[in-house]
């Protein structure tokens, strides 16, 4: 079976939404993608840097669902990521209210032996030179590279090492505004062909609640996120996605386009879970029926018969 | 074969784009839902009033198109609607410059013998107190009464006129922030049920390039928009969208969830041309293998299999 490589922070988040607010819960781009990914039964591992501070617990939740947590470095005497923010009313936007890097300033990813030759690799949200690092120790390349990156990585003083990684990689994931950034076109169309210039033969486009966009060559196909209710928390909704994706992949074993069309919708899916409660309670809790049943939803929301008489 | 009944105005448009500006071409709801709905070779008529400086080419342009105009009324020594706007940067936002009422100020709709039974009426939009006489005068009960509205409307001035008429319909087109505006809900899943309870039994909130969402009851169906290289000119998007659902449902005379989801489908791909060129220019030159072969890329952009085990 193939196995997916993970890489991402992992963190104390404290966060304020207009349902609520939390003390110091998990969270970080790791997690999530690793708890995403999960729900495919997959060989997984995660690379990242946690502090002396960060409970054995998390670690122990995450191994339960075979996340290797092996190349989780706990450093002695360390201190734990912390990202602390609270959320605007609409929940479209969010002020960042403290960020303490701790262990992860000086973070030097291993990946561990039998990890080095994974057929799926996930660079989650981090500093492009820890992905670029991961990618240089994989001793066969992998079948599919997947970027996650944001905003933050497309200032002067770290553009030229997120430029290296993304011409790496196969596939690269960032939300609409990024996107516009990094490309300096506001047509998402004109936006995704100048990336695709830059490396990934893919290029996947997040809008939130307005659904993903998959480019490939001429090729674009949609999914949308699904209708909610209510959003009590976004916080790693990217990252579930994240892991939707890479998750469905590295199961299937297949990277055609007509298949990543399904591990997008399986992504969108498992995103709409995620922001139903705080942090990753929601995707820890998650059950195989409420899975197939929402996916049932997908379908009814977006397959329709039309002839083209 | 069904009748489409067709109440809108008909106005003088100056529009500015960041791509070009025009002088006054011509504009209103009532064009843009006759042209996209005469795709479908139906049977309409327009219900309107015009200014005797309105050009009778462009009464012959719809007529060419066997749009029935006897009830667009000319008004002696009367001038035309007029609207001008200006477009921001990133065409999703706009700046009404001038808006001269005109004729339409005094506007009493007579809707003619032979459309008083029509099958599908289609409010375009307008002041609320015109799309309800328009509907008391109808001798047979239509099958289907669309309603498109407007913020304008729902002022303290017109929004008792706008309820009541709202009350009468049983479809409803809205965009995303007049629906919040109408149901003081944020969430569309619970705006959409707050303004099923006001009487229509389905809503469609448009949410512009995000695509559009159909709800009935439980059931929601959401349409994508044309992911675009370039948007030209957003005017009457929302009309031709108007015009393409309810010419679809007049032409396959079947109300049914499953027949709206088509017929939305139609809608978005029709408006996607809409906004290719300035005013009505791009829907008047349409042609038939343009919108089955766009239909066909709809199907690509949206269309998956996915094995639910």
């Amino acid at each position: 079976m193939s196995k997916l490589l993970i890489v991402g922070s992992i963190a104390f988040d404290a966060i304020e939404t207009p349902f609520g607010k939390t003390d110091k819960i998990l969270g970080g781009a790791a997690p999530f993608i690793g708890l995403a990914a999960s729900t495919f039964n997959i060989p997984s591992a995660i690379v990242s840097v946690v502090g002396e501070d960060f409970p054995e617990e998390y670690l122990k939740m995450l191994q339960d669902r075979s996340i290797d947590t092996e190349a989780v470095e706990v450093v002695k005497g360390g201190k734990t990521f912390f990202w602390s923010g609270k959320y605007h009313n609409d929940l479209n936007s969010r002020d960042t209210l403290d960020t303490q890097l701790n262990v992860l300033a000086d973070f030097n990813p291993i990946v561990p032996d039998h990890y080095k030759d994974a057929e799926i690799v996930m660079l989650g949200n981090l500093n492009p030179l820890v992905q670029l690092s991961v990618l240089e120790q994989m001793t066969v390349k992998p079948k599919l590279a997947i970027l996650d990156t944001m905003n933050f990585w497309m200032e002067d003083m770290f553009i030229e090492d997120l430029r290296k990684v993304i011409a790496k990689v196969d596939v690269i994931t960032i939300n609409d505004e990024e996107a516009r950034q990094l490309s300096g076109e506001y047509s998402l169309v004109k936006a995704a062909r100048a990336i695709e210039k830059m490396g990934p033969n893919y290029v996947i486009i997040k809008k939130g609640e307005h659904g993903a966009l998959l480019f490939h060559n001429e090729q674009i196909f949609f999914a949308p996120a699904l209708p909610l209710e209510e959003v009590f928390d976004p916080t790693g909704a990217g990252d579930t996605f994240a892991g939707g994706f890479s998750g469905y992949l590295t199961k299937t074993n297949d990277i055609s386009f007509e298949n990543m069309k399904k591990a997008i919708i399986h992504a969108s899916n498992l995103a709409s879970f995620s922001v139903e409660k705080f942090g990753t309670e929601r995707m820890q809790e998650l059950e195989r029926e409420e899975i197939k049943k929402r996916l049932q939803e997908f379908k009814e929301l977006t397959q329709f018969e039309i002839e083209l008489t």
